[in-house]
């Protein structure tokens, strides 16, 4: 099993201080990681759930994937973290049983992390993110 | 914070059985408990992820909240249990801060858990399950 947690759950929102304010209201969360990652189109707040973050999502532009879900679905759940040993290998794996990828070579990704996307086709429509931590 | 952590994802999927060969595929995941919650209309298998779950959820019938989501959506990411340690104490903070409710009192979930759903209205459109470990 290559899967050693769920590092997050990514969460769309249009408004990102108004979500960060209800999970506050609602579960007494607070915000341990915030960041801008422009090559994604969004900025985000992370919220410490035990060893793992519910990830609050609002789009910097509409066109972003992030800004496309929430024009066609408003907000939810976006996308699943699940966090990996290796990216590189769990890619060359995933790509060897013939699974979709979006990205096909590990990037960076929030919090100095190295991350890639699978595509939700023929992956249970599920958006997933592998998550490497830093070194 | 109450949340002390992720517990699972819930995924619907139309056929139970070829979810799991797919997880197995991909990630090398195995199943380690399954359960029909006639209640809720589903059959579940539960993959381990660290110390969360992939919930892998078929409906058992057509109008079951599953069934529906199935209907609607296709298979996708339906719900995300956050892990609490008192289920009817975290739900009378919720009610207190007019965050709308599904269950209005803890019930029993799969493998002895005790749960109850969070409305996703007003709560970033995502659907939330509150879970309590068996003591």
């Amino acid at each position: 099993m290559i899967l050693t947690a769920i590092d997050h759950v990514g969460v769309a929102a249009p408004d990102l201080e108004e979500a960060v304010a209800h999970h506050r209201r609602a579960y007494g969360a607070e915000v341990v990681h915030r960041e801008e990652v422009a090559a994604d189109g969004v900025r985000e707040a992370l919220l410490q759930v035990g060893d793992s973050y519910i990830q609050l999502l609002e789009p910097t532009r509409e066109d972003s994937p992030v800004g496309r879900f929430l024009a066609r679905n408003g907000p939810g759940l976006h996308h699943v973290g699940y966090r990996v040993t290796d990216c590189a290998a769990a890619l060359a794996r995933l790509r060897a049983e013939g699974v979709g990828l979006i990205d096909e070579q590990p990037r960076p990704g929030s919090r100095g992390t190295t991350v890639a996307f699978v595509h939700p086709k023929d992956h249970l429509g599920t958006l997933v993110e592998l998550v490497e931590e830093p070194r």
